[in-house]
């Protein structure tokens, strides 16, 4: 027996078909195939089936951080699993880490920070629209992991008021202008990453991280490609994503160039 | 000033070579550009400098997941990043997870499991081998994760000893043995995912999921594409990895086919 | 001036949209932008400019060989530039060579075949049925190279009537069951090739080839990936295609194994 | 019997080791698995066999424009046959065409053209530098071509001597600076290819296109990604090229721009 608030995933046999939701007493959930109660999944539990009130089957499974991302109500380009499960290795997020991100956009790699750094995390969301920032903690909330995050709403150029975060995270058309903010924030030894989908975009980035200190920069692109299940005809789907963007990955360290007597002190902005 | 015990990543602005070292009080690390003593290394503390006794720079940075798994102690075929991240994602680990590794090999995916499920998961890894066990846990030792790892040795036609896992991962030649196994073992509506380098294999698993209770079966490859990091020469390396293997998951559920009024009841093996 | 029967490509600047027409005096083609008379294309020649009876501008241009396979009429899968090119090198086609196809289906590779061997160059193209065989040679007199072809209705099992072929292309479900009969038809020490969208039949193709007289066994399979053309944005298409086929290449010997005194002999069949 | 100066493909069943040769009475050819007299080859002809002095076999092939391309002698990077085999389709070359192409470089794409354009067509190929120009010709003397190109020595300012050549291709470090030769050289409504390795390149080719008479401007890249052949381990190689450049092509017209009428002559240069 579920209890309410708990978050379903409903998969059809049927073409996989999907549908997301939160369970409350005595609701119905639609689907093109009729409708569910909301009592009748509570009441199958995980791994248990359903019928619609036209005898259609679905299956009651735990939605994973992944589907959860790409299910995300946006408003803004979204980061996908591909991508965000290797920066949460690029990055090295870890469970009590302190991340900064920014921009908030719809919150898809906001929800998936907070899923992974865990209660003793924190996560600290920055954009400059109120409205992004609202819809993300919406999803945050909805996943269950809005209470470790920090949202905050406000403008590059005044910086972050976090200091020594151990990772920082910038997904922002123009990411080279936070970059004094950025170094400013992040605890030394540690990474920055930058998310661009155009090569322009990544040639001004690069200049901008040539002129401070960072060092060991990575830049990658990942492509995921997914299968057909027939074990009699095994072949990959006809379509696949060709590009999300470019990732980037940057150390922050004290100072660049061999080093003098004096002054290796880290000088904040 | 950094710990007795700390784990440290050595980058060489030269070529980009690195050393990953435990710090202890009084050693040297040996590198093809000279000797640095430990001792620098924790007084330079993350994101400083130190030089070899041949004046050679090396920025001192906190390791990441990511590049410990590349960089691990192996004696098997290891997981990639690429893969490891999307399974996170896919399989839904989280803090507080408790997650069925069978077989452990090196243990680089034990590492990183041990890594995200935190002080409050637990990892179980079988292998049948126990140089390979004793060698896993050295290397989670070595990331300081290996508190969370209960490691086992067993044949998997013997079964798992946990139940209601919260994920579970078969890397191991033939999957499709411990399939009854692992169905025991794992929580109904959760993930198994299996990692195959054939697809001679891959039909063999896909099988052996039609015959029972899984759904939702999905199977992918991820590819990771670098770039050259000159901001006036962008383009990819020449060469990239072309092949890791066939990454499957699918969800375990109490029954298929539809539902009977009295016979939903999950049967363990 | 373009002469009657010219076959012409015509392209939008808005978005890129074409017409591919065989120029005929007096007649109209119609767009979703409005009509052109033929008689204004043949008068504006390549590299002109035409106007719909809207104003909208559409070019004149060559229409290409990799176009024109994109947009053949077809009743069945065909076979992508990306792979038809690689297979022209693979294969050795050049201009003069004997080239027998087996089977025909819509005609996109008999047209590219018959396009590279030239007028001094033969295709023989196998299919067993005849509409199919109908509508490649219609798409083959569309692209002018119909000449080149001879279409031949049959089943693999009754054998090819040619020898000596330069190159030979399997494009049938089961290819393995036309190996004896493409061994018998193709010169020795030449290129056998087979595209197969499945893992499936590449193991049976695989097996059938390792009990006959083929060697240097080579399977691949090719991705394009488009990019958009904005200078100021460049990145490449959000979507491309995941999977066409795999391609195997295979070279026909005399015998195989440690050769014996008088046994070298090639045994048709 | 093969014909003294025939091309010979020598390939080794133990590992797929080639060696490509020129038949010449009463030779030897040396491998790290012995010596093979090219009499014994000859006598062999395609599709059979010879020893070497320590009893190796080898067989004899014929090889392809494809292997021929890859094993060059080169002194510069080479076009790789997935990206030429594009490069084919796209630019629409057939057994007749006139084809311009600067630089010549070290002649892999100059032998794949002269083999395409057969007897009855014509390749130009320009470079700057005489050595280049002469290894180039060495290669395609090498493939039986040579009587085919027309090579020329000279700077891109300069210009390009032909007219209305069916196909042109650029393969320099600044292709940009060669449109307006390029133009002049090349038919209306016919194609101009250029390869670059760099994004950077990219922009400014997109620029100086964007000023000129060109339009329907396509970007692309290639993979190739090779499978090894054992039927029951089915998996790609573990590694691949992951980057040889980005392929541009371009279509000629008279002008831009919604057509006057009386511009709409071509203005050479």
């Amino acid at each position: 027996m579920l209890n309410e608030g708990e978050l379903v995933l409903l998969w059809s046999p049927h073409k996989g078909d999907t549908y997301l939701l939160r369970l409350k007493r005595g609701a119905f959930q639609g689907t093109h195939m009729g409708t569910i109660p909301h009592d009748a999944v509570a009441e199958a539990s995980y791994g248990g089936v359903v019928q619609t009130h036209k005898g259609q089957p679905f299956y009651v499974l735990r939605p994973t951080s992944g589907e959860f991302m790409r299910r995300l109500r946006r408003q803004t380009q979204i980061i996908y699993p591909k991508d965000a499960g290797l920066l949460l290795l690029y990055l090295d997020i870890f469970p009590g880490a302190r991340v900064l991100e920014c921009g908030t956009g719809s919150g898809s790699l906001t929800t998936l920070l907070a899923h992974f750094v865990g209660d003793g995390g924190r996560v600290y969301s920055y954009d400059r629209r109120e409205d992004f920032s609202r819809l993300a903690q919406d999803n945050c909330e909805r996943w269950g992991v809005a209470h470790r995050v920090t949202f905050r709403i406000g403008e590059v150029v005044d910086g972050f008021e976090e200091r020594d975060v151990d990772a920082l995270i910038l997904d922002l058309p123009s990411p080279w202008e936070a970059l004094d903010a950025a170094y400013a924030a992040l605890a030394p030894g540690r990474r920055l990453a930058a998310l661009v989908p155009t090569t322009n975009q990544l040639e001004q980035l690069l200049d901008g991280l040539s002129e401070r200190n960072f060092v060991d920069i990575q830049v990658m692109e990942t492509f995921l490609r997914t299968y057909k299940t027939n074990a009699r005809r095994i072949r990959p789907e006809d379509m696949m994503i060709g590009h999300t963007g470019y990732l980037l990955v940057a150390t922050s360290v004290r100072s660049r160039g061999v080093p003098e007597a004096d002054a290796t002190e880290r000088e904040p902005l």
